[in-house]
């Protein structure tokens, strides 16, 4: 999993119904020192993220069988909200 | 998933079957600032995207499973056109 | 998909079996411009490409579905040739 | 599969069900000669790894078919502790 | 596919079951020049590479099926030794 910052959200009013209903954040992933690494990606969230919040982004398969439908246009889901980074 | 802007289209005659009838669109992603990230890419469209729109992009078996077909050439799908980014 | 140049092809003779009788391309990917972007790879070939041609690439396990056997080591196909890039 | 170092944990208490019980690990890959590459992950382990601890790293589909519920959030498994590099 | 050189091997007692009994060969990608691209990586392999070979790797889902255990680790493997790089 890649740990992110939620950072804000998109709106798409044309799209895949599979996608209805789905809160799309924008996440920007960042190390374990919270500095952005790679490049800002749209996850679905599945635990009530909010803006500010540092998460656990999962990317592909794993994310789009987080939901029950078989032609899931997700593939990077939300799936935890990160309380503390141990090290 | 990604952001990305719809920058034009490829025209192929000689394709896998599966790719017969699909709107192949070249895709620069971008970041939430609309800043260009990573690299072109060809994307099968669902929504009906146009050249100039900003696009949601899924990628790998989510992409595939877009589509009915099992052997589905496609590892790109436009899912969604983008209508604003909030941050 | 990826856009991307052949150039050129590789010989293994001791090679897994579900790679006997597939021509193995050499691919360069690039941008809509032509422009050489990321890395080398080899792609196995599904509509006859040739070095020079600018071809449609897939990659993951789309690639390994456009062959039928189930236990398939191929993970980049070429699936298309492309004519034009109109932008 | 990615060498790397074990160098510290996450906790997350609002999170996927799936991912409950499960040793979240932040891993940093390494090269073969110790070097840092690429960027900080989070992975599950399954192998009893600790901090400090080179170890063998999945990613995607192999790391959630380490688990047995269907729809798991985890697209990274710790899968070994590497006892030598040898070249 | 990527091409790639084995340039040595990772001994791990503590492991997945899914992973003993396989040689598991430190590989550092290539591109058709024989220059190295990208970064190392551990790779099962299935055609009896030595240290010194040029290989075809195969990353993924593809790689995971080269097995036949539904649980398999692996994500990458040596699936052919390339004998020469035509251009």
């Amino acid at each position: 999993m890649l740990m992110a910052k939620v950072i804000g959200s998109v709106v798409s009013t044309q799209k895949d119904s599979s996608l209805v209903g789905k809160k799309l954040m924008i996440v920007q992933p960042v190390d374990s020192d919270k500095e952005s690494i790679r490049f800002h990606q749209v996850a679905a969230d599945t635990v009530g993220a909010g803006v500010g919040d540092y998460v656990l982004l999962t990317i592909g398969s794993s994310a789009k069988q987080m939901f029950q439908s078989p032609s899931e246009a997700v593939d990077a889901a939300i799936v935890g909200i990160i309380d503390t980074f141990d090290k």
